[in-house]
């Protein structure tokens, strides 16, 4: 069953669901799912709306030109997708194994939809795991002189991937403004506290000696502000005293791999919508 | 700020939310809420959607007039409700007072938005507290001989006091299927477990038992099938081999207040429809 | 059944255990509890134990003595407490009601172990829900100007009571650190965000404009750093971008007021050692 | 550092825990973690006493000889490990592969201490994911007719194998009362459901149908009676009437395979004993 989905936002007005559904009926759309949403702190609107194509009586590259006249009559902010189109990933890995794991798996037996062309190190510890799967393994060293050399190269070989979305499967270097902006809302990063909370390194150590009874892990949008962007998913575990350091990072591991996956799969499947710095899931 | 909400479900078609949020725009509505559900597996289109009645072109009397075309050309099953109705509430309880004290604090303070009319019950016990709140207190002594007697006066006194939903906060007796049928989708209960799970008595003696690692509790639309009616909320907590089976119950306690309160919040707010034996909760 | 608690921490040596097991063995003591922890970074020994004073040869007033010697032996620092005991508590409020409620009724049936003496407050408005409970209430009104007197007047009020703990129960007022430290480990707050996310004023606000998605509530002792007192008790609940800030609110009030119960309760059952800014909780 | 774990249960009597410390610290052993319980309900004494053999006046091959005096006066039931004893595993599988991958995943980089051997299948499917891995995959076809042969087989190769600990990760037959028996507390198997609710085939469809709130998974060690045995751990997560069948039975893969693994660590670490078709885990 191919469909499409619009993701929508705008200011809030009288009669916008009605013009967005009658749109859709009027051109004989089933609507598989409709989820909406008023921010009346702000007065935007926002819309998630997906259809079956078959029997629309639009073709699927006539739908955006028909669609035009709604979404600038109500100053709409607007992104169609099509079920059958499948976004080439880009995963960022250092040391950390657990995520790329996670991230390996799910996308190998199609849990994630997506197409995961290739991931980047700075170090070279997991191109063998990364290689058993199939996936080509980029090395990048880094150092504090290249960096912006680096990140030139790195941006080049994304673009010549065609790379949609970027996933910081616990990549241990700070991007720079102009790789963040050349991806803007397309870079996934997981942090492993209950943000804003421990922003910044070593958020285990510090939650260990701050006495916390419980631990998060995050995953946000990558903006210039480091661990300040718009966040996706939060999880957390309880702890007790009885938790040392280390079984408090086992556990947080736990939290990590799996709120980064839901995030990646939230995105992939267009059920995102980023203001504000905050974001709308249409879950 | 008045308002009004349709509660709908009917076979799913094209058409019907555009002709739905049609009905409300034409007639110069401010929509401010609209969630919608598909069952796919059953074919059934929900829907609660809210709009503010300043502004809109019919008054409160004509709408439910205005709306019966559409109603009856897709087999709507609807409920229309306006922001100013206020539901009359009766609470029953037996000895047991943790549930009860949460339900008079909530009315009191306005977190529940009903009016709590009187409480009834089959011992004494409660009367200081319940009177205390300034509501009335009715005692109905059952036993197996006067069961059906009583339910009879039961009943009647909820209807002369125009009763439209009835709480059972651990009241401990079964009520007849005259009593479930007279107020269908009307009755919540709390059962102190995680349903299906220990049905009946003694729940938490049996998951002691059983050794579960985390206990849970239940509220639900009373059918005439002990603890089988439609789900409304759930909730659970963590317990361990450290925990004896009082503290087992304390842990449940907490838990039971919450997940009948939620539960009365959203019937009251008219957030609940039931199909199927299910509950969908628009939240 | 009458028993005498032990609280125990010191530097960890060997034989403490086997010292401490032996002394109660010795004098036929009924051990029903024991719990103990080691922080191996710091490393500090802490210890529960609890056992039973029927059958126990030394009278209650002869153990502190008979145990000393091994107190001066490992330099352990001790709690001896006694089941019979019953602390004297103070609450004090401002005007948010249900964390004040909760305590209450918490008190009033029994699920609380102390004696609720009274509650202080800087308004007036809650005076007729306290002393409906019959619970004496006092009101202390605060200002810039009369801050030092008013606490000096408060301290002697809950000296002249005997009061061994103080409860913050959504008290709008910043302590000064003579009341703290005359309180030292004997005054517990709930602030309404997970610590340390969203310290000070305004947390649901500040959470809500960060878009998280799980909001919390901590319980910890107060000293004179505004919260970043040791952490006795935290937990949090889902929330979204449907949750309005005053939902989050109303969220966020059922998880405090279980939050600030919890660490209430456990205190009052001498089950919190507190060391190094965090707290160790024998559950 | 190489330590000693003394697993020990028994009926209830006055100075067992000063005899067991003294003990060890009579032979001056450093006494690292030391948890302990009390059934009251059924008078039973359980303990985990872990302590480090470096300075220790007794070698390995001699505690148990030591011991046995004071196992015999309290009636002890006891186990004793040390910590360079490793495990061996075997899995069984079917077809679902998401166990499979954690169980794969965690073996390999030592997060589960413990010699993974081999992998037992009814079916081909998951040869690949396992060779891949580098662990032997054993194929046997289990049919009506040739299930008692075929599990004689596998008992065979399983004790050729010197395996110390079965897990059933999602594998989809019963295993016979003489196979349960001759692995008795060492097969844990992960079921998908939150029991005692949907013991039995199909779990997420009848937790659909019931239109429960929260999902979850158990992890037991398996007797003769189906879903019935000791339960290790427990986990939830959230539903609603938006989450389709699919989208349930996704969502609780995530928790089967964590349950599993935080089921087969503790075993593996000595943290469970087993008592009256309960588990105490000394966490």
């Amino acid at each position: 069953m191919e469909t499409a989905v619009l993701l929508i936002s705008c200011p809030d007005r009288r009669g916008i669901l009605a013009e967005i559904t009658g749109f859709i009926a009027k051109n004989n759309g089933n609507i598989i799912h409709a989820d909406q949403h008023i921010d009346f702190q702000k007065g935007i609107f926002f819309m998630r709306i997906e259809w079956e194509l078959e029997g629309f009586s639009l073709k699927k590259s006539e739908i955006e030109k028909a669609f035009k006249p709604i979404a600038e009559k109500f100053h709409i902010n607007y992104q169609l997708h099509f079920s059958d189109e499948v976004q080439n990933v880009a995963v960022f890995v250092s040391k950390y194994d657990h995520c790329l794991y996670e991230l390996l798996y799910r996308f190998k037996v199609g849990d994630l939809k997506g197409n995961l062309k290739l991931v980047i190190s700075n170090h070279e510890d997991l191109r063998e795991t990364v290689e058993t799967f199939g996936i080509p393994f980029y090395y990048f060293p880094v150092s504090k002189e290249n960096k912006r050399e680096v990140e030139g190269e790195e941006i080049e070989l994304l673009k010549r991937e065609n790379i949609n979305l970027v996933v910081l499967a616990r990549y241990m270097q700070i991007l720079s403004g102009r790789f963040v902006n050349t991806f803007r809302n397309r870079i996934i990063n997981i942090h492993h506290s209950f943000l804003p909370a421990f922003v910044g390194a070593k958020p285990y150590h510090r939650a260990y000696e701050r006495g916390v009874k419980i631990i998060g892990a995050t995953s946000h949008y990558v903006t210039e502000e480091l661990d300040q962007g718009p966040i996706i998913e939060q999880d957390v575990v309880r702890v007790s005293h009885r938790d040392t350091l280390e079984e408090m990072i086992k556990k947080g591991r736990d939290l990590e791999k799996l709120v980064l996956a839901r995030a990646v799969k939230w995105h992939l499947e267009n059920k995102i919508l980023v203001y504000d710095n905050k974001t709308v899931i249409f879950d």
